[in-house]
């Protein structure tokens, strides 16, 4: 497979927001993007691997705007009806985002590999860039929280509604994950690589996790991240209560510090200009600009201006 | 588990007509049903049942009338979608069915059996029968057929559309198959046996493969059936096609000899009446009635007439 020269580590809903962007500038056929799998589970027997699927409906131009995951204008009749068989039915999946699923788990069932898997999704909703899983290991997110038992990132965020009390992130499933196929040689051999504005404890913390990932991406140093906490509050998700939990502060630049091994330089938002000396600091570079990706243009100047701060031609 | 005496072997479509007629005249908690599950299989990792799935849909009062299976006003978003991710999606099923093919599968997958499974479902749509696979084990119908390459019993009627092809019917994974738990206890235990007018050959005659229902069913030889054949015609379905293929005659004369050695009598329609003498030849009792179920009223009369007929008080 040809390597493509563009590598991005990415999340769900801010990861996809941005890569939309990223192939208005970037052909999509030089993009590979390594998408976090420690938030995948199984429901009712189906694999779900909600951050793919994000990416792939975002791009695709399928996913329900108002919330960022999900197929627009889908309906729920399936779930309804499994709520009728049995009492934990709580995660939202959709008949058409269902189909998804139950594609996915035969082809596992068969034997195919998560990787193969999902190039076969990817093509057949018509995208042309490269989504790698981290790993196709099962390699959940474990969150230890307070006066209730440990959860997974699904339990907490979508079952529970996400409260602040989580107390420590356990990632140890992902750091006895391997890599998948190409993973490694995509960062081997990227000529840019990107952190897209996800969570960086359990998006891009987890992708780090996997075996060998952070120590490619320490060799290189050289990934350019978009923070996603502007004004001290993330856009979306629990990145601050997160973020709190693995004891960093919830900013720009604590985000900065936590990608200071791996990073040369990081995009913040306007509000957050009065942090880049502090940044800086940290040995990384900064740029400022519009980081609220609430169109279209916002989400393409952003991915232009972080793919040329990282092309060194800005 | 008490012991219900009326005991009733059940194909598809016809049986479920038959049974919504007889929880009319007899307490649910008092009826067996054996129900075949040689047409069952897996479409895309789920794992469809579709008697059971008739006869409980049917008896809930929830069956899409027009076609007898699935689920009244049930839509297709998953198929539709699954069809863009998949050749072979050419099996109907609606979103709110495949509800029940998620969760059996599930259930399946965590270890319960297909019994423990259809006790759940059938509880969770309120019927109060119990309905008994004939067997936990896999025992696909195969169908052997002119020109082309064999199939199983769906792929026969709803992919290919029935065609007059079949050769021979393969029962032998039913002949391979233990029955499941209670079935030949209820075999034993009933007070009253009764046949459904279903598919002699691929229904009722795959539960009599199963191993050790036929000899159960010999020695008591005291069942009484219902034709499906009226006027020399199935109702619906291939039956003759497939009393053909096994050198049958289509005709309640025909099905009367293949019942002749686990049956004292049988219910023909009026139009066949005139074929009461060779059915008595047999060593058969004959009653004569109207057995086209095309209304509530017929369904009740008829496994009214049935029942009693059984009971020898009619």
């Amino acid at each position: 497979m040809a390597v493509r020269p563009v590598v991005v580590l990415a999340g769900g809903v801010g990861a996809a927001r941005f890569l939309s962007g990223l192939v208005q500038v970037v052909p999509p056929e030089q993009l590979t993007v390594i998408v976090n799998t420690g938030d995948d589970r199984d429901f009712f027997g189906l694999r779900v691997c909600p951050d793919l699927d994000i990416i792939t409906y975002t791009l695709a131009g399928r996913v329900q705007r108002e919330t960022g995951w999900g197929l627009a204008g889908d309906t729920f009749h399936c779930l309804e009806a499994l709520r009728r068989l049995r009492g934990d039915a709580w995660f939202q999946l959709g008949d058409q985002d269902l189909a998804t699923h139950i594609q996915r788990s035969a082809r596992l069932r068969e034997g195919a590999s998560l990787t193969e898997v999902t190039r076969e999704i990817t093509a057949a909703f018509g995208l042309e860039l490269e989504l790698l899983p981290m790993t196709e290991a099962e390699a959940p997110t474990r969150l230890l929280r307070r006066d209730r038992e440990p959860s997974d990132f699904e339990e907490y965020l979508v079952r529970d509604g996400a409260p602040d009390d989580v107390e420590a992130v356990d990632l140890s499933a992902a750091a006895a994950a391997a890599p998948a196929p190409g993973v490694l040689e995509a960062l081997a051999a990227a000529e840019i690589l990107l952190i897209c504005p996800s969570n960086p404890v359990v998006s891009i913390g987890t992708i780090r996790a996997v075996q060998g990932v952070e120590a490619r991406l320490r060799e290189r140093r050289d990934a350019v991240a978009v923070s996603p906490i502007i004004g001290g509050r993330p856009v979306k998700g629990p990145a601050d209560r997160l973020l709190r939990a693995v004891g960093a502060e919830v900013s720009a630049q604590g985000v900065a510090k936590l990608y200071q091994p791996i990073a040369k330089a990081i995009v913040i938002d306007r509000v957050d200009a009065g942090l880049a000396p502090a940044i800086e600091a940290l040995g990384l570079g900064v740029r400022v600009t519009e980081t609220l990706m609430k169109d279209t243009r916002v989400c393409r100047q952003l991915a232009d201006l972080t793919l040329k701060f990282a092309q060194g031609s800005e």
